[in-house]
């Protein structure tokens, strides 16, 4: 694994201010948990109101955790005025996502002034054990603030 | 375009049916519209409470519906007994996802025995203009029910 | 289908020169046949030295002609001093690559400043007959030539 | 990392000898060096008849020992009679591929029936020194052997 120097040191008190700002993130119960350099943690609870016709998570809200971690681990090294915005990404889904609760860990690859690539896995945690849901892999994108709100 | 002649003439009532059992899509509001051989519609107005920090629509949102729109081509042509299990999926945003309403459309490139290739789009309307806003390329895969409820 | 105006008008002999400096693409015996504003054709005859173990072309060698017909295609939008870097692609192959030559097709999705979207396809002709062999989506990034050199 | 019990314990010749019937691997002068369960290692010398037009690899070079390594993973965990076939695939390049010689690593990611998800990276080699250059990841299938001569 690498290690990654952060350019901003208030880069955790950055990224837990922008997630805030993600109303997405409240309307479907995830929560942030851990922030460091090129590392974050997003957790959901299962809720039933968020499957898909089996009864699982709907892989879109899979999606939207682990997009939400790699996109804010690659925050975690971008300069102190800058944003994020996800280009694009790839998620493979691997297991049913049922159990009590999704982690979804997202690390940076390869960091870069304009372009950070990442990869990130979703768990379900279920009475202690764990099982890989879903992996991808992302490309991001580093804005200044004022080009994100007027793209 | 290549058109396709789908297994099972009753497709329209079985996808809807199917559609209708994803809770998620009833908990962010997208409906089904158009559902023809290889091609389905998903329709979502624009909700402040599913938006990431620059107040767009969150990219999970956009692929929320893509993907369901993409899932729901495939089945158009699979046989009366299968369902569709999305493997994986790629999407590329090309424009904030803001607007009045987002219209994903899914596609069939490839049908399969087991594999199916779709491709999706997704554009916003606002006063009567459309922006593309992503794309996609997925990979889905042909499940009988019983396989599907207990993978 | 998009039509694109091009920001440089002698974009044509700027991508033809490109892609003649690609020593790999003479060492498979692709040739580039139409280049057009956002679209560009690369041809491959079938090749024995070029396959993988089932006797069809490899994967990879699919992946070099639809990747150089999409860069191009974002190439022939972009300024007068700029080149092309494939950031990421994502292929499915959907048919085995076989017949008497390999057709790769790229078009510009999303043209951008920076950031340039393309789709592909790959078809197999066989007297006389097309059929499906890959389909690419993939991004683009813009690079000024100094930048491409010394990345 | 998770570890990885093979169905088949002639599982390293059977890989070894597909890699052999790959001719495109003679062509580009790519050998298979290592084969564990679940990983396998590809490698490539630099040849500046592989190159794109600033005189790095191209792409699709950096891909074809990439797939393979993935594609050679999957079948070490895959039953005596079954042969491996790449769905599809994502790469993210990240640096230019320059060096002495490029090393390609496959792993699984998670290993099924029919489909198995596998990861990859390539590292350029230098003067005793690494640099990340690709990283991918992709779906590969399994076949019984007659279906893939005949798909």
């Amino acid at each position: 694994m690498p290690t990654f120097e952060p350019q901003d040191p208030n880069f955790e008190v950055r990224v837990r201010e922008s997630f805030a700002r993600q109303k997405v993130m409240e309307t479907i119960g995830a929560s942030l948990t851990t922030v460091s350099p090129g590392e974050v943690e997003v957790e959901l609870p299962f809720r039933d109101d968020l499957t898909q016709q089996h009864g699982f998570l709907h892989a879109a809200v899979v999606t939207a955790i682990v997009d939400s971690a790699c996109g804010y681990a690659a925050m975690t090294l971008m300069p102190p005025d800058a944003t994020v915005l996800t280009i694009e990404y790839k998620v493979n889904f691997v297991s049913p996502a049922t159990g009590d609760r999704m982690i979804a860990s997202g690390h940076v690859t390869k960091p870069g002034r304009t372009i950070t690539v990442c990869w990130g896995d979703v768990v379900a945690q279920s009475d202690g054990q764990e099982k890989l849901i879903a992996t991808m892999l992302g490309t991001m994108m580093t804005l200044r603030d004022e080009q994100a709100r007027g793209r």
